[in-house]
């Protein structure tokens, strides 16, 4: 049987004991900070920034997006994000929602965050100017309706999937008499203790997957993250990975597409995960040894303001009879500004990407995410009050 | 960031760091015993009877069946069976399969166990006499196709998502000359560490679920669920939950539906939740406590021989437009003999349980599960060869 997860926190409050009572005691004094460190079992819900962005991504992740119905104005708005809020934030905290119909389902929240955006609808119902635009269609698009736009976006995270379960159920029955479900998408990461601290997790396609992404805590994730008022950006892409010819690809061939190692994750030019790739060094044949269209060069920018977060999950559904993997990314990007930052890096990548050969984007939708709110506030006042 | 899990194991065998180290080495010498220890990354494929049944369940699964190719004999039966019994002695102990088309993502097992179930159908195309045989209707049945049926079964369960869906795309893989898909059914429990040691899961009707099951180890555990030769049978029901309705009772009505409170799971005659029922005992009224048709007391048998190992799983996939949930159960019952036992507890709770207003079979299977192999066996040999 599973016994207490040892929290650094637990570690350094005085070892075993103390670690081991964090757990399943979701309102305990040892909450975790606004990054939420895994193993914790409480993110704050309050704050200038909305949790679920900084935070250490949980295991496992639902996003589902709302069309708000044609009746649904500003005011109802307003009410309906009192509603969803005083949700979020009981629930994150390991309390059952009001008028929760599985109570017993609240604890323990498992790190849940969970995360508003308002879509470019959103705002025309409202009669508010968008401050967010579709994205320009790319080459590479194969979009089908059933995985994008939205009005409404919800994030929910959590390390334990029934946590995830019931939140879903709580924020969408209460979303009901202001909006139908247009559509969801589930998401899972390696399990919450699976793998050693701080190690890059590895998506579908066996890549370390997260290298690169800016650093929670530090000024360049800042810059690169949020605007001064706390609020930020969410770009939603579901790309379909074809595994069976990823499959049928060697590894010099997965290796140069990417242009990292995928034991090591290494860049080609490098030993080691976390060696800056030399996107100049020479092969011996004279071209350079990272492709010009490698991925990570084509994604790569050098100023930090026009970086990206990539905060993604992996998507594996049915199968076909003929034994065919739906498999893919939930890909969820967060930046500062989306025309600024996102499209310059996916216009790079539709153009010429190696790894265009195997992935596909079937869906698209992109959200304003407000600010983070107080113990009296309500996500998204500023907006719509 | 997270820590590494404490096991019981490391903590006895000295504290932290020997608990910290288990972590992530797959093929440490901290491998986890026959049942399998929560915490412990491996769970030995090797022995008399396979291993995902006695363990202590994993956070995740998936069951696969498939339909054999009509020209798959019983020689071609052995050699598939031989390819992927491979594949699980490796998968489990965190190598990659023969040519694993990902090897990066065979590690960490996360407790990973790979369990083969023989249908019906498969005896049929080997010309042998089948040991099993389908289930007969029941009322209550509202079976689809989809979810129904299968010539052979894998059961594949872990701690971690990710090598749930790796092992499932390589057995699949290997499978896939001699046998399509028929369906794949995805569960949940409650996360490897996210409750404490030997606490029962909730399911998503929020109840407590395995409260009165066979305990591993013990000699009652032994007579439900293993033949003498270490073979047992395997039913699948996919039990859909009418969750709007069920939100609809009030906690009285759940509770007198089961017979258990829904806050501790004790029998409504006791306080605690291992506390026997009383079924005898009588309520002011002067009817039973526990209702005639509650499910507890519907779904009772007194012999140890003639009860069953529920290793059940939630399932909860796409929402519909208008809120509604597609949540139940994948409810995995192990027997020594569907006949003698499944089926008369079956019976009984279709012809009178409360429950039935909220549930609803909609998928059922029955699989002979083989005994175990040794490392130069296959499963299946005594049946194949
Ligand atoms: C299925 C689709 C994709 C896969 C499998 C994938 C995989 C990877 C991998 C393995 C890396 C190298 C390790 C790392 O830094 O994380 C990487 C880097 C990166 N990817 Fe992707 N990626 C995908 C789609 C995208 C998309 C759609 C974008 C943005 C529009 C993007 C932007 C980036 C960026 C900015 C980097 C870091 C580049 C650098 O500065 O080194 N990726 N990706
Ligand atoms: C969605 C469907 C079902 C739900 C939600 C459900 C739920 C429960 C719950 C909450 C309990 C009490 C706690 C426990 O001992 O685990 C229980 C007990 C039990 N259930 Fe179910 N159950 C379902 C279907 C079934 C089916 C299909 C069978 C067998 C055909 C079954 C057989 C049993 C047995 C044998 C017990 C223990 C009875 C005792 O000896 O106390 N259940 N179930």
């Amino acid at each position: 049987m599973a016994e207490g997860r040892l929290t650094r926190r637990g570690l350094l409050a005085g070892g075993v004991a103390a670690g081991v009572t964090a757990l399943g005691r979701p309102a305990s004094a040892a909450a975790g900070d606004a990054t939420g460190e895994a193993g914790e079992p409480v993110v704050p819900f309050h704050g200038p920034r909305q949790a679920g962005i900084a935070t250490e991504p949980q295991a496992h992740a639902v996003f589902v997006a709302f069309d708000l119905r044609e009746d649904t104005g500003r005011e109802g708005l307003g009410r309906m994000m009192r509603v969803l809020t005083d949700d979020a934030r009981r629930l994150t905290q390991g309390r059952p929602a009001l008028a929760d119909t599985e109570p017993e389902l609240a604890s323990p929240p498992a790190r849940l965050t969970v995360t508003f955006g308002f879509g470019p609808g959103l705002y025309a119902k409202a009669k508010i100017r968008s401050p967010i635009k579709p994205l320009p269609a790319f080459t590479i698009d194969k979009l089908e309706k059933r995985w994008s736009g939205g009005d409404l976006l919800v994030q929910i995270c959590a390390d334990d999937p029934l946590t995830v379960a019931h939140t879903l159920r709580m924020i969408v029955k209460d979303a009901r008499s202001f909006a139908t479900v247009r559509w969801t998408q589930r998401g899972f990461r390696r399990a919450a203790g699976t793998q050693p601290a701080g190690q890059t997790q590895r998506n579908v396609m066996g890549q370390l997957d997260g290298t690169a992404n800016p650093v929670p805590g530090t000024p360049a994730f800042d810059l690169a993250v949020w605007r001064p008022d706390g609020a930020t950006t969410l770009v939603v892409r579901r790309i379909k990975a074809e595994m069976e010819t990823w499959d049928a690809a060697d590894v010099v061939a997965k290796e140069f597409t990417i242009g990292r190692r995928l034991s090591t994750g290494a860049p080609l030019t490098g030993a080691r995960e976390q060696d800056p790739p030399d996107f100049d060094a020479p092969g011996p044949n004279g071209f350079p040894i990272i492709s010009e269209y490698a991925h990570i060069r084509r994604a790569h920018v050098g100023d930090p303001s026009l970086r990206i977060l990539r905060r993604v999950y992996n998507y594996d559904e049915g199968i076909t009879r003929q034994g065919h993997a739906d498999s893919g990314l939930v890909f969820a990007s967060y930046q500062a500004d989306i025309q600024r930052q996102f499209v310059p890096i996916q216009r790079q990548l539709a153009e010429a990407d190696l790894l265009n050969e195997w992935t596909t984007p079937i869906g698209s939708a992109v959200f304003a995410i407000p600010k983070g709110c107080g113990p009296e506030g309500w996500i998204g006042q500023e907006v719509l009050s």
